[in-house]
């Protein structure tokens, strides 16, 4: 298991850097802050579970051998077991889920299919390292939630059981065919980039952007460290 | 819930027909005498299952709306449960369930291949149908099984809480395209043909052609009416 979060997701202080003349900024930020809505909040990261589970079900349907397709399986499993949570979670909201999802679909359906990758090596890649980033982006996000929601949706985030069987498929297809190790470094650094997007379209702008700049930043860094820590994990350069 | 099998799966008495002279004629035959190892069983059914996930999967990723998308991620959970299910079973015998599971892939990927369908509507049928048909069948069979495992397997093949989900959208598939009913029937009575030959091929014969037609007829007459029910839920002609 790949992840930055020890435990609970915890709070970064940015130590020196303070917007001027605001008195928050004698409190501490964190990009918790710009946590959106509850059910916007679920809504994002519900629905970006469900197209992780669409990608290892493609991953399934297109596995080389029946070991890797049966392991598979039990990661698709966790993953949609992860989208189910988050749906419970909006329903026990009074919310619909399919309505509350509706308006990021399309964003979330378009970053998937651009980015999905040429074949089945670089479809698993996509499994783990945007899965990885968005599921540690949503937890750290989570700690801006209301009490009877945040820590209930970063459990269920931090359920990453199926994590190590596309590792140790990955792993497995590089060391089958060493030429792939560089595509595979290429790939991951065009992934992170468009997956920073998406992290940084889920988050509620408050307006002021130095301040909000401030909050985002020192997170990312952490998230961009633990995607190299993933990177480092099949032997690639990030 | 569209099922033949009224609870537990039941003993289908012979009346009038006797193969000549055999004694055994005088006790009850029926299709789970022709049950084949437990181990094969469990392979072909999880196997078998695991297709049908695949194929909800590939309705999830298709669906037409993200209500749809979001009932059949259940249903597609629901099924891989079914898989693993199985799976868990023939680990707890002892057996390698990928291993198990190889010499059956190649004949169900291309049963499955081959009649997934030209549309979503079509594979949604695919869906209800050969699975409604594959699960009765293996549910009675299941009978001949040795009794730590024969109703394990039933119990775990009769979850079929997905399926009125799809149910639903092909209902309501049809109901936006009254063109598409008989389109789709003509199709279910393409699938029921290919789904019987799946079925006869999972089946352990005796050598005595004549007594295992005799143990097959009644039962496939049987699971061909529950087939004729599923058509009729759907208000198409089977």
């Amino acid at each position: 298991m790949i992840s930055w979060v020890g435990g609970r997701p915890q709070r970064v202080e940015i130590p020196r850097l303070k917007p001027r003349g605001e008195s928050r900024a004698a409190k501490r930020v964190d990009i918790a802050d710009l946590v959106p809505e509850p059910v916007t909040y679920l809504a994002q990261a519900a629905y970006f579970q469900l197209g992780v589970f669409e990608s290892l079900a493609l991953a399934v349907a297109n596995a080389p051998g029946i070991h890797a397709k049966e392991n598979l399986s039990t990661a698709a499993g966790r993953v949609l077991a992860k989208h189910h949570g988050l749906v419970a979670e909006m329903k026990r909201r009074g919310s619909d889920p399919a309505e509350a999802m509706t308006p990021f679909a399309p964003h979330l359906d378009r970053f998937r299919t651009t980015t999905l990758g040429a074949d089945w090596a670089e479809l698993l890649l996509w499994c783990f390292l945007t899965a990885g980033f968005l599921d540690d982006f949503f937890i750290r996000l989570s700690a801006g939630l209301p009490s009877d929601i945040g820590p209930r949706a970063a459990q269920i985030l931090g359920e990453d059981e199926g994590t190590h069987v596309i590792v140790t498929e990955l792993q497995a297809a590089i060391a089958a065919d060493p030429a792939l190790a560089s595509r595979l470094a290429l790939w991951g650094r065009r992934l992170v980039g468009d997956t920073l997007l998406v992290a940084r379209s889920a988050i509620h702008a408050t307006g002021d952007l130095v301040s909000d700049e401030l909050r985002i930043e020192p997170v990312f860094t952490e998230l961009i460290a633990a995607h190299t820590r993933r990177m480092d994990s099949l032997g690639l350069t990030a």
